[in-house]
């Protein structure tokens, strides 16, 4: 605490990331990222970095990338908003068009950032339960919320909603902005961006860092109607008007060039995370069904922190919420076969 | 405008950056960016970057980089302060640092941008004016402010302010953060970072935007008293874990590992700035003197609008400000010696 501190930093509670070991040979399992690389010609675009593009300010408006992301969703460019990381985008929705006097509506349990953006931003919020099986109930929402934002898959549960209900949501609150924030809706989900043309409350928020391998690259993306970006172009010109570096706009155009590297990439994750779960549950665990790049699990003999920290002494890191209702849970990222089985292996071990 | 807004959506003023028209071939002298490239090693840094660096998230900390900040400043690792671009650094410290019930105060000719955060913080604010010769009077700041922001040297105008100057600020605002927007120092200014183990409301912001020819790759960084820094990450933690991606920290730190190809870039833009300088006060123009990477001037018998203008028509773009008291004065950044005397030569062909 300082005196030189404004009052709203000293009342902060700041989001606490997953760990990033460094130096550590570890079975990494922790913070969803994708065990495979991105599409060689991502690292080949890198490559081609030239000291006259460095040195010059990247595209502000990033064009070129904002068009490649638009072709690919059968959307215009105007209906398409970057940022540095999707939790940067996030955030400026936080600010622009999730904050109204009526409060914003999120489930109890999901991504833990966003009380802390309702804290950043002064956002009143108000927290939906999800029912005892960890769904997201969208009758739940009260009727008279400003605006919604829901994880699919949700996050940590890895619960998918179809898009029946996420039309039920948009329906039934068609005067709140309603974010639906698709992290891992690559694993298995159907996305809501094509629903954007029939409904303008909608905004459909994704990030390269799960299923195109671009954690260390920091590229989110937003799309809805003109003037939901138009609000968070807004906040992005009062804030950074430079949110996205040149290596980053040429590498995500890369990604986006390699649809196969994508798709190849995506099956991989999804088998071994049914094979995992298939394998978690002959071991005595409730898994619940995910459609994200990660498990969510719990057993009914161990508890969780202690197979959390079980898991740690055999240099195997993975996720544990110390939170009402989830603390019996642990979430593992799906790595590769040989990481899930080394994992597979040490719960045997730990297992009476 | 949207009734999906917030209200502070509505309301904003975006700041609006220079042109960075693409695909035409321009001597483009209006974003202050540096004629000559990074150092080799960035650029070979960039090059090295792997598949399986960019599939992890980068380290949220920048631990490495903010200790090789820290070592050419001989200040400590949290002393350091890092983000996507000083804008990013600057936002922060407009919401964490710079709101007090009493008013921020800045010059009234200065960085554009800091009435822009102002509003997307609601950060009051109070303008000092310039002496009748562009100065900062740093006697003139009122008692009574919250806290102080102050670019040296100042932009648009170039003007320096000594270290005895910022001695006074700080030791007469003692009770007040004050921020030493420091964008320009490299080129020719002595920072304020020496005085962080004196003062501890004392903030200094830099970027790699100008003298380290990054502009494409988006560092800023901080350096103050540890508590100060608490109060930036703080902000940081509450909106983005993960600012700086894994290119721009591998890149920059190569560029720190290159003092003397640093130490050259600076030195061949001071040269050309006074040349160019000299030439342009030959033709008549009014030249403020300028301790940055642009010159600020005005001409008796044209009128800047109109300069400009006619300049653009040549194929050559500087920065008009059409603002109250610098109306008549042009923003030239330096470049080539071939650039400026493109520029030079234009401008005879242009005057009566």
């Amino acid at each position: 605490m300082s005196r030189f501190w404004s009052k709203l930093a000293a009342g902060l509670s700041p989001y606490v990331p997953g760990e990033q070991p460094r130096g550590e040979r570890l079975v990494k399992l922790n913070t969803n990222e994708n065990p495979y690389p991105p599409a060689p010609g991502v690292l080949a675009a890198i490559a081609e970095t030239s000291g006259s593009s460095l040195k010059r300010y990247p595209d502000p408006d990033s064009s070129e990338l904002r068009a490649a992301f638009a072709r690919r969703e059968g959307l215009d460019a105007g209906q398409v908003f970057l940022g540095n990381g999707s939790d940067e985008v996030l955030a400026h929705a936080f600010q622009g068009l999730l904050k109204h006097d009526r409060p914003l509506a999120f489930p109890d349990i999901s991504y833990s950032f966003y009380p802390v953006w309702s804290s950043l931003y002064d956002v009143p919020f108000t927290q939906v339960p999800l029912t005892s099986d960890f769904r997201v109930d969208v009758q739940a929402f009260p009727k008279d919320c400003g605006s919604i934002i829901v994880p699919n898959p949700n996050a940590p549960t890895g619960v998918l909603l179809g898009l029946d209900d996420i039309r039920q949501l948009l329906q039934a609150h068609a005067d709140a902005v309603v974010v639906i924030d698709e992290a891992y809706i690559d694993f298995g989900g159907e996305s809501a961006t094509r629903l954007i043309p029939e409904y303008d409350n909608l905004l459909v928020v994704q990030t390269a860092s799960k299923s195109r391998s671009l954690a260390g690259l920091r590229v989110g993306v937003a799309f809805g109607q003109e003037h939901l970006i138009e609000g968070l172009v807004r906040i992005k010109d009062s804030f950074n008007s430079y949110p996205m570096d040149v290596v980053s706009q040429q590498a995500m155009l890369a990604s986006l060039a390699d649809e196969q590297w994508f798709q190849d990439c995506c099956t991989r994750v999804i088998q071994t995370r049914e094979r995992t779960a298939a394998s978690m549950a002959t071991l005595g665990f409730e898994v619940l069904p995910s459609a994200a790049n990660f498990l969510f699990a719990s057993h009914p003999q161990v508890a969780a922190r202690d197979l959390f920290a079980r898991l740690r002494e055999r240099q195997i890191i993975v996720r544990y919420f110390d939170k009402t209702r989830i603390s019996e849970f642990l979430r593992i990222s799906i790595g590769t076969d040989e990481e899930m089985d080394a994992l597979l292996g040490a719960l045997e071990d730990i297992l009476p």
